[in-house]
């Protein structure tokens, strides 16, 4: 038994605001980056090199929060945050306000395989970028003119959700593989209009990103201030591991948390056997899943 | 009934290389930041005023490893990071890598009453202070010579604890007031010899840091990584409010877990009824605890 989940963000889109062409290709863009995670588990690799594949395909895709195409900072600049872990031995890496990396989960990923640390951020993020030889972009390369109209709307006071077909959420996959290894990752741009420097709960081992071997592996969107105050991705594994919640209790109970400080927004997993759970709180969330025995779906 | 704790680092530092003299100064600097904070919680002020009392205390004195006399870079600089959080409503605020703010936890307690979000990172999180109206310092206000020779032994590959009296950690404190509110606050230089742009525990909500009321409020000191991993604050705090474990019971757990990866360190808590547990898997853990019912107890 192996499978994968992914997401592409949670928010309160309207979604009548997607046109049939638009959310066409939302679903093609989360096709392309759930089967490019299947494919590494279906020829036997492992959890960890599948999430990474799969989120790194949705930072490449302009229409998703995280990579190119990411929300911009009050300044108007992109600044970018990812995690990744790994169920079995619960080894972890991230960056934080990174912005010329051009797939930040794979700088995360080379954190936690090639340095001592668990969290890089900034310009020393970026000086380990250059060290590993991965490839720095100019910012410029991230922005896009849908995501400069939907700062101009906030900072005119206006909704973005009326103007600009966006999710406000970030991207992430969670897997199991045939060896029964768990594994997560998260990539985003943070909430559009953020004040530079700040950094949400996606790269927050146990907030918006958490793995262990034998309870779950959990990815998480939404606004990520309150998913950090509730460590939600650590609530939801433990839960499992400890309370013997199933999986899809345990993240009815994580969203119910949330929402007690106001908060909303999505959760994926997947159990140690394998099951997948997504659930939301917002009128919406980009997902999908996949697994050995024959599901595949697509929604928005 | 009314309590506070705190905590001055956990190291494998010999006791014995601590001289009668230097043993004195880390009891005075202890004592001096312990009977800070009661003295919020004695005249009824909140537990939050009274951790970041006593945690600004810590910061301000070069014996410990946070504001002035913390740990220094790979590259010879001081970046520090903080957090604080209360347990009532579950606010919290948190900044890493700053390079030039006199009170990291100041700032911390800023972000959370002052901005949006949680945490803030590098040059965006000292843009904010300077809106706040907060104290900038040059880099050199943190450094002592002490410091440079931990630096110098560690990249000559020797052994700092050989040559240096300084433990390698972190400053924090836990507190209850009288309403029966718990905050937790801790500051740090982190590990010497980081990487630039590391961050550690100290400043991550649930791995260094974590309060709620009902449950209980963690400070954490060691090896940050480890602490990350296994989201330390909240591992401890969850096994309180959902497992039932006495205070001490689910800190003996949470550390051991941390021995699985590893790792070892220190904690302190206190709980809904004002109840104190510090422990450590370290050779020593400077410490201290006081409450309304007249326990006073300084350790290294």
């Amino acid at each position: 038994m192996y499978a994968i989940a992914i997401h592409g963000g949670a928010g309160d889109l309207p979604r009548r605001m997607l046109s049939g062409e638009r959310a066409a290709l939302y679903r093609d863009g989360l096709a392309s980056a759930l089967d490019s995670g299947y494919e590494v588990l279906e020829r036997g690799g492992s959890s960890l090199d599948a999430v990474t594949a799969a989120v790194g395909v949705l930072e490449d895709n302009p229409l998703f929060n995280a990579g190119r195409g990411a929300a911009l900072t009050c300044e108007g600049a992109v600044e970018l945050d990812a995690a990744v872990m790994e169920g079995r031995q619960q080894r972890a890496g991230a960056v934080a306000a990174v912005r010329h990396v051009k797939s930040p989960i794979e700088l995360a990923r080379r954190v936690m395989e090639k340095s001592r640390h668990v969290l890089l951020v900034g310009a020393g993020a970026e000086e380990f970028a250059l060290e590993e030889g991965l490839a720095l972009v100019p910012n410029a390369y991230f922005r896009t003119p849908e995501r400069r109209a939907e700062l101009d709307a906030l900072r005119g006071g206006r909704a973005a959700s009326q103007l600009v077909p966006s999710p406000q959420g970030t991207v992430g996959a969670v897997a199991r593989d045939a060896a029964g290894n768990l594994a997560a990752a998260t990539s985003t741009g943070g909430v559009a209009n953020k004040r530079t420097g700040r950094v949400g709960d996606s790269p927050i081992i146990g907030a918006g990103t958490y793995a262990r071997n034998g309870a779950c592996a959990v990815s998480a969107t939404g606004r990520g201030e309150h998913f950090m105050r509730i460590v939600a991705a650590h609530h939801l594994c433990a839960a499992v591991e400890y309370r013997g919640l199933a999986l899809q209790e345990a993240m009815r109970e994580t969203l119910a948390r949330l929402g007690e400080l106001g908060g909303s927004g999505g959760l994926i997993a997947v159990d140690a056997a394998g099951r997948i759970a997504m659930d939301f709180t917002t009128e919406g969330m980009f997902r999908g899943a996949r697994d050995s025995a024959g599901l595949r779906q697509i929604a928005l």
